[in-house]
């Protein structure tokens, strides 16, 4: 039996674990990451790749999913927002560390492809992965293979302009899908609903501690669930730039299936319900075309794990 | 030598050629489309590859490129806008007119292959068609081939949302990018700023026989060549859309080529300076990423007919 | 009984009237406006004046409604965009001619003041009148007079913006509400519309000959009248940015009454109706605050001559 | 000399002076509001009347400026945002508590009035006051009086809109413009900013201890008279917003002098310049009319104590 291991290698935390051919994860190890230092990010991927490796004979290639642009040729991460940095070889470094082959990927990819093979994707040749937290993440399956673009940084979904002169982005453009349909935009409608309507957003306060910014995404959807107007309010207003956005992303890529993963995934139905609609109400050409299926993600946060494992295994 | 025959069928013309193994067309045939009768427009399709067909011993299949939706076995077209075809079978039809193997394909999908093979996208892997005639038509070759989506409608970039709530398109949504982006929209802003302006549109009056319904697409290309600043003013209005849209689908596909096509890319360089200068300004993670090449279509209205032979031959 | 004389200069004809002092119009006359020439235009003027004042013998005074900016001591024509005045000092140039007192006010405040004493907003003392023609004639009346501004220029209120970025206007801005709520916005919804959706929009495309160009106000309003789903949907959009801007104006002003005028009122409830909810759904602390009336205009297009001249009187 | 007492109602506190008739603040006073009691905020009030009139033998009136919808026969306060009060009849009720003729207006018209009378707006008979705080109260003197509306509700600028579909609002709608031009909307802007561009807003992260929501307006202020890039984008931003809202309120009114207050007129001309360039690209007209005067308010917090003083003298 071939063993890979999968690393998620994010700006808090380096999570890690053995996977069989299977998608399972057999053993799981997590640290925090020093981002601020490139070798000591280096060291701490080591770490965790040694301690996993000591206790399965058989493994044979380490997949990283790294929070960054990744080159063409899957052996430097270009530029990480959330992580020092700057065209590290981190291909090299890594195998020369732990003395096995490394696989390098965008880590919102690796997550696409663990969906595809073990996930919400099975099945789907074409499948899209949007990531729906800090910001949205976005991987590509294309004919049953993961798509990385000419230079590797496709499927960057989080970051075409769906308003024009709109809300700021942390890319440094304005706009930008994410500011409207992620985690943190559920927050932020929530809170700016706090603000200026506190009568109508009590039980959001109330969870809040009393102030807007108190607030976070799991509070949004307890209030939801609870059947709350104003946390409801807030996941009709993203579900419907998510719908809105699925729509695009149809007339442009005509994919067989989107599996919604990220943190807001766990809303489950109070956000698939009203997306699938704000969906179905924006496609072009609705009537006249198959509609892809729309999903929730199944693997949570272990599918970067697991997609990164796969694709060292190939 | 392999010869086949390339058909662009529009709802206002069908255009034939035959066409050889380098992309060369060896003679054309044209006749006005029966748009409102399925079967008299595949009559004539039939017309025209028997007339080529007896000119020349070799060729040994048929490829069409058809205005509409195209089902995912390249047989069936679903919905064309400007035909009268619904759910017509296309390919059955004309293999028995002509007694040839028909592969049928997306008009723009035949222009994009067609200028990935033999025009302004050769020796590019990674490359997005955007045509900007009356609407926009999209292609996209992804690994040196032709991408069509899970369901056959794929690359429909002129139908994805860049303005909420914006102008209305024939599509049944409003804010589509052709509405903002192709050459009609060139002549919409002419003859807006002609209507409310127009001292300051004094040549595109002229132009226009002295009405602002009267100035079309030629008119405001040959006035913004002159140096009037009302055209000029039309055109940056359009790259500037135009680049952002670039930016958009950048985001998405990561390509290394866009071909600009259509009839607004005769203006050439009046047209492509702007989009680069607005793509440039618009791109997600600029500076930490290598740029796509932006170039002009080379094969004109050619690149239809060679393209749908090409794909016949594959 | 003091008669005076009302003259409503437009960019396309002067009209004159004789009219009591209960607003009835005893004899009147039109000439077209000699709009290129100023001189012509005084001219002009006088003449209707004389052939008015030779048949009655007791007019004690002239006024002018002029389609243009008028100064703060009503005496000049700063700027008119439809005539060749440019600071023309046409109160001193008119009483030469005539041998009366003349009394020069902006055409919209003259047919606010018309509307105001003798029309639909008689018992009002605050009442905005909004002329929706080609575009929005504006006039306030406060406290039971007509409010003219600092400097002459007040109540323009089709240049205040609704839409940033938005569709261009003659003035030079963007977005200005005359360009969403108007006759002429009708007229292009309707053409859009036909230019995008021929099919929906067939009963249009008959009254307008064909083309979408052909659509003219008043068919519009007949298609709506006879049900026309298009026509209507032109009529909805018209609506509801017109009782947008009602409220936003009743956010500054707080008025007690609007009186809708201009071509596009002959609509009547067409209109009405709509543009009643719309500003309901609209108006800041509703709920909480009287309402204004909304009513449609009575006097038509002789409201500026009937403003005008009882304007003279005072 | 005839003395009266000025009293500034709002949500937190109540502020009262005794103010003589050149508009001298002889002795002030200051209570926090019990808001939540009607009773106790009459109470409130009616003590720091009594405490003043204790000193000051010939007071003669009370004048009180509150912060909510005033009725059109200044007696009753129909709704409050920030205070208890629903159809509360407070005149009568503090006339009994009193023993003196009471004025109630609202309090941004009574800071209009102080200001127009004693301050920035001395000389004017058309004035427009925008007080940029929390949100954005509005003022307005016509012809040398206060304009209370129709229903006493009149300029409430703050809440016409701005953007279609825009921010959300406390008043319950979206897009006004208290929400892009404020001085909450300028926190607002540099918190986003903090948010999303961390290293670019360092100093405001600096001074805001670290975190977006820590910053507030006075910090931003600071930083931007310290000539910080990011503080200064951020006036920018709302300067824009600014100007282009007087612009929007000049073509309604046509005022003589704009005077700006509220808590961000403290940054004076780093406010005051890039509102009137942005004012002057914005208006319409421009350059065949007269331009109004903009200026930052004089009499800070006071003014609403002596236009209330100066409201009960009339």
């Amino acid at each position: 039996m071939a063993l890979t291991i999968g690393v998620d290698v994010g700006g808090t935390k380096v999570a890690a674990g053995v996977v069989d051919d299977r998608g399972n994860i057999l053993e799981k190890v997590r640290r925090p990451t020093p981002s601020t230092n490139p070798k000591e990010t280096a060291d701490t991927i080591a770490e965790v790749v040694d301690l996993l490796k000591g206790k399965f004979e058989d493994v044979s290639a380490v997949g990283l999913g790294c929070a960054g642009f990744v080159d063409e040729t899957r052996s430097v991460v270009m530029f990480a927002p959330n992580l020092a940095w700057r065209n590290e070889p981190i291909k090299a470094i890594v195998e020369g560390l732990v003395g096995l082959p490394v696989v390098v990927e965008n880590d919102a990819n690796a997550t696409a492809w663990g969906e595809a093979r073990y996930g919400a994707g099975r099945g789907h040749d074409f499948m899209v992965l949007v990531a729906l937290g800090t910001g949205i993440g976005g991987g590509l399956v294309i004919d049953g293979e993961l798509y990385r673009g000419r230079f590797g940084v496709g499927a960057e979904y989080g970051h075409y302009r769906v308003v024009p002169d709109g809300r700021r982005c942390g890319c440094g453009n304005r706009g930008c899908w994410e500011q409207y349909a992620s985690g943190n935009a559920l927050v932020y409608e929530a809170r700016e609903l706090a603000r200026v309507s506190p009568a109508m957003a009590g039980r959001l306060l109330e969870l809040g501690g009393g102030k807007p910014e108190g607030i976070n995404g799991p509070q949004v959807t307890e209030a939801a669930r609870e059947g709350d107007a104003a946390a409801l309010e807030c996941f009709r207003t993203i579900a419907q730039w998510t719908g809105q956005g699925l729509a695009d992303l149809t007339a442009v890529l005509d994919p067989g299936c989107f599996v919604i993963g990220g943190g807001l995934s766990d809303a489950g139905d109070l956000l698939l319900e009203p997306v699938r609609q704000a969906f179905a109400n924006a496609l072009t050409g609705r009537g006249h075309r198959p509609l892809p299926e729309i999903k929730i993600a199944e693997l949570g946060s272990a599918a970067g794990i697991v997609g990164a494992a796969d694709l060292a295994r190939t």
